[in-house]
């Protein structure tokens, strides 16, 4: 079951790398950025592109029209541009409708945004759904703008078109799914959408060359209306989901923070909080909240589904978020590293966490006659090996989980796995199978996966 | 269902000013201290007296004689009242039997009860359950009385008669019951019976004024007997309760405490724990146990009630209590008004809580086409009102009450319940009735009540 | 149904003189040390002394050979005795094979074993389950041996025998069972098994003389072995075990620590818990682990008994384990005696906890008229007496036990016990059983035992 040619995990280096290639790219809820972001991805991974038309109605919405910029500027009288799309995207209100004209300062005032408190950022807003127009920049730029007319040009269009989300499905012996979702929505902003699509690219390069239990499903979709979309077109499919994980906000230097599904306690809560429990004292849980990234959508009430957020810098309270700060000094290379092995570890869990039954319930079995322990007693400590195999012969009853014996041990998931792999090569621990597996032909279930 | 004439809540200072009319009384179990008392609340209210004749069996107890009092002193050989009734009822041992001897300083101090760690305040002290007379009196004064011969008197009469006491029944929309109950035994004490009398003197002025969802019951009662001469003639009804108030010692400058009902987290139990936490910090929870005032009846195993009591200074615990300096200076104005608040929040709350189902329960319905929500997008907070909106979708699936959603998302009840109101107008939410009401004919059910 | 001649409780002294006439026995799990050490506890109490033979199949093992030893010694070339099992039994490998030889040092080092960090003591070390030999000695002995060469003699047998253990049944009104277990299966080490053979001998003791509503089995087992092979041999009745104790290092001058069973929340474990609370506020509590003493055998999932432990110094992570100095010195009389108090308050609880039905459940019944409460009222403070009764009455709804009477009420339970006979006395309480006795005649169950 070895893949032909394995995909080394890719480094932070490297996914540092393709964030500063996708960084310039103007993307927004629809549109070419967006065509053009899922076009490079496609380079590393199979992603498939669905195109869905404007007007089409999912669920309570409406999949918009189709938005393109190709220039937006403010000249001052002299013809100088003093604000320039070309510098950076940022400076268009994301979604703003078309607009040529000339105007004094003070109406132009109006259509202005800054952050005062940060006078060298330019703040990043959206105005998709009312149609209205505007421009972002330092507050320090607006302090120098002189009392005088201005030439104003907004060169985009909003016309029907298509919504565009990119998917790329990877079988597993299940049907079972674990999904990885990202939001493509955002323009120059490194850590806000970027930092999760090069770690999902990274897993799904990595996933690709592995044997799996589960089906993995990776989206790259548009944040909200993106969601929706696809939850309204693979209504069925979803409930197909097991696990999931949204990747947002992963690269900055701040430690890594899970935030729990609507359920608070599935599987996936707590396998991600046990691997950040054991992979960095400092990383944090957060309670789920109806607010932050497309969680929102996969735990809505109908749905319900068993998605968390991976994330760094808590949603929108630091000052760096959805402003030109968030750029590519802010993303770590060493952070996005850490981001992709705690997935690793999270995924490990979930594809090898299973109850098994003591096929020696009575008493411990003798350890010693089969190598399995060390044969000079006396001394003060078992060593972890040997309690990772007595914790697991202990809960092994058919109940308890692997990682319901990791949580109670307080020894890492590996190490009860590998304990769990040791018994059973030994007849002491068989499976109890949990997950409905029509596993393929020649799959080994003993083997790990990932 | 606007009321005709309705009554402005009162203030802080005008129940003060109840308490300072009602606080010379000498109240007891039983006796014209207790109907004067009750007399003076129907000005207020249209409360119904009731007086069960002495003899009655009340379980396992029996409604004891009544007792009156018209003088009691004790006088030195000049003739001078050392002790004397009429300068502070609290110096007879309430229900203490007639008396009418000389006898010297050794044989009366077997009847004088002092605080001789608090020399210059009077005990209050009772005989209810054992046939016997005494004095109580500030120790310095006991420390004055020379070696001589005393007259002493006590001028009471224990005869057949009634136990008395108040009830006010508000009807509402539904037969369930709220009660609010104080007791009303006690005599010059302010804290201790007056400033539960004032308050729920209060609330009741207030409520009958306004639709109701619940029946509220106002219990005006002698304490222990009082409570188990209600309950034994009220067996039935008692089990209409499904949420209890005890309100007593809420007049001091401590912080609100509730103690929670026996079963522990009951509905009123967590909604005044709701309503106290977001009030105020410093404000407490006890958790239930079999001693202080009536919850003990209603807390009783053969009812378990879901009764809690709100206090301030904890029972028993406080220096003041059972004493003369239990005074009108004890007891703050704006101590009484921010119970009276609390109160009307608790029962806010327990009137208006219930399950709702979102109707448009897969994804988040689109809020921005009803207006609910901001049309600039990328700022970095959400405000309240839009996550209280949030937190309503999210959980209304039928299951999770408007105080479980309250608690989850840590907002205020009257927040959620606002955008409650707000999404069922917009179809978003549908109410899942909890409650088995028989609505009257016109009255609405998505009105808000008190 | 008092005994005839009830013997006194043992003193920490009495206890202390036990353990230093068996300390210099050399046990180990099979032979003559441990038939010596059981002689000697049949001076005390009737113990069944069982005998199985080597080869017997128990569970996943096999009753290994026995083992005895007469004599062995390292002599350096002058013939002088460097190591001396008859200086201290601890100077040889337990189980050690036998073996006469002359070495060099090289070679002999590879059969040492020291403690360099403490170099005064001699490690405890076995080789139960490989066929090999060794000695122990302080390191600075070892520093001290030159390069020469040396007469090593290890004169033992390994031989087929038996495997022996030591057993007590105390019937009891029920075939319930209590089950008290320690391990007999070290040489010269105090604590580390001569305190808890102590303690359970000072149990035994007292408890043949008192009535008793559990039958009692005391096992004295060697370690592991001993406990698989009873529970081989015993299937059966140890499904009758509601509760166990294993006592294991109760000597030391640490507090008391008890660990849970693997169930975490069984009887015992809260009437330990309850009982170590009240009796000393350093004592502590630790969780179940598949690692210690017998309890991991008790414990098992195919039989999940509730069995916990009582120690004191955290197993195998104090410098004195398994090494010379757990001598005469570390075990002190009072810690015995404590122990002994601990478990004797421990199994009251067992013996007494049961639900009771209030008689008067609606509102409290009147105290007063039955002599049962104070007669003048208005005092601050309920005593513990009246709270007990209080508590008791009002949680006494045929769900909760006395033991969750005391938990909740945070009274000892001895103190709720003895409110529950006096208000069974008085016909308020009437007990619903939860044992399932067949109470011999003559036996009241009302009587509390030990």
């Amino acid at each position: 079951m070895t893949p032909a040619a394995e995909i080394p995990l890719a480094t932070g280096a490297e996914m540092h790398r393709w964030i500063a290639e996708l960084y310039p790219i103007c993307r927004s809820i629809t549109g070419n950025g967006i065509r053009q972001t899922l076009g490079r991805l496609q380079e590393q991974i199979p992603l498939k592109v669905h195109e869905v038309p404007s007007g089409t109605p999912v669920f309570d919405w409406t999949v918009p029209l189709e938005w393109n910029i190709r220039d937006a500027y403010i000249k001052d009288s002299s013809g100088r541009r003093v604000v320039d799309f070309h510098v950076s995207n940022l400076h268009v209100v994301n979604y703003s409708v078309p607009v040529r004209r000339r105007m004094a300062l003070a109406e132009l005032k109006t259509h202005l945004h800054t952050l005062p408190d940060r006078p060298d950022w330019i703040p990043y807003r959206t105005s998709y759904y009312s149609q209205t127009w505007g421009f972002c920049l330092a507050h320090r730029d607006l302090l120098a703008m002189r009392e005088e007319e201005y030439e104003v040009c907004i060169d985009s269009t909003l016309e029907s078109g298509n919504l565009t989300y990119g998917e790329l499905v990877l079988p597993g012996a299940s049907t079972e799914q674990i999904v990885i979702s990202c939001h493509i929505c955002h323009p120059s902003l490194a850590n806000d959408n970027l930092s999760g699509i090069a770690v999902a690219v990274a897993l799904a390069r990595h996933l690709q060359s592995r044997p799996r239990r589960h089906t993995f499903r990776f989206l790259f979709i548009p944040g909200t209306i993106g969601a929706i979309t696809w939850l309204a077109r693979n209504e069925e499919s979803a409930f197909l989901i097991r696990h999931g994980l949204i990747l947002a906000g992963v690269g900055d230097s701040l430690p890594l923070n899970y935030k729990r599904s609507r359920r608070g306690n599935a599987e996936i809560d707590r396998a991600a909080a046990h691997v950040l429990r054991h992979a960095d004292p400092s990383s944090g849980i957060t309670d789920f909240s109806p607010y932050g990234y497309d969680e929102r959508q996969f735990c809505s009430p109908g749905f319900d589904l068993a998605v968390g957020r991976l994330s760094r810098a808590p949603h929108g309270q630091f000052p760096e978020y959805h402003t030109s700060a968030d750029n590519l000094e802010f993303v770590r290379p060493h952070s996005l590293e850490a981001c992709l092995r705690a997935c690793l570890d999270i995924l490990f869990v979930l594809e090898n966490n299973g109850c098994y039954q003591n096929q020696n319930p009575k008493c411990e079995p003798q350890l010693g006659k089969r190598g399995l322990y060390r044969s000079i007693g006396g001394t003060a400590d078992s060593g972890q090996r040997e309690m990772a195999m007595l914790w697991t012969l202990n809960l092994s009853d058919g109940h308890h989980s692997l990682l319901d014996i990791a949580e109670r041990s307080q020894l890492p998931f590996a190490q009860i796995f590998e304990a769990t792999c040791s018994l059973a090569e030994h007849g002491l621990l068989r499976k109890v199978d949990h997950l409905q597996f029509s596993a393929p032909a020649g799959m080994n279930r003993k083997e790990p996966t990932l």
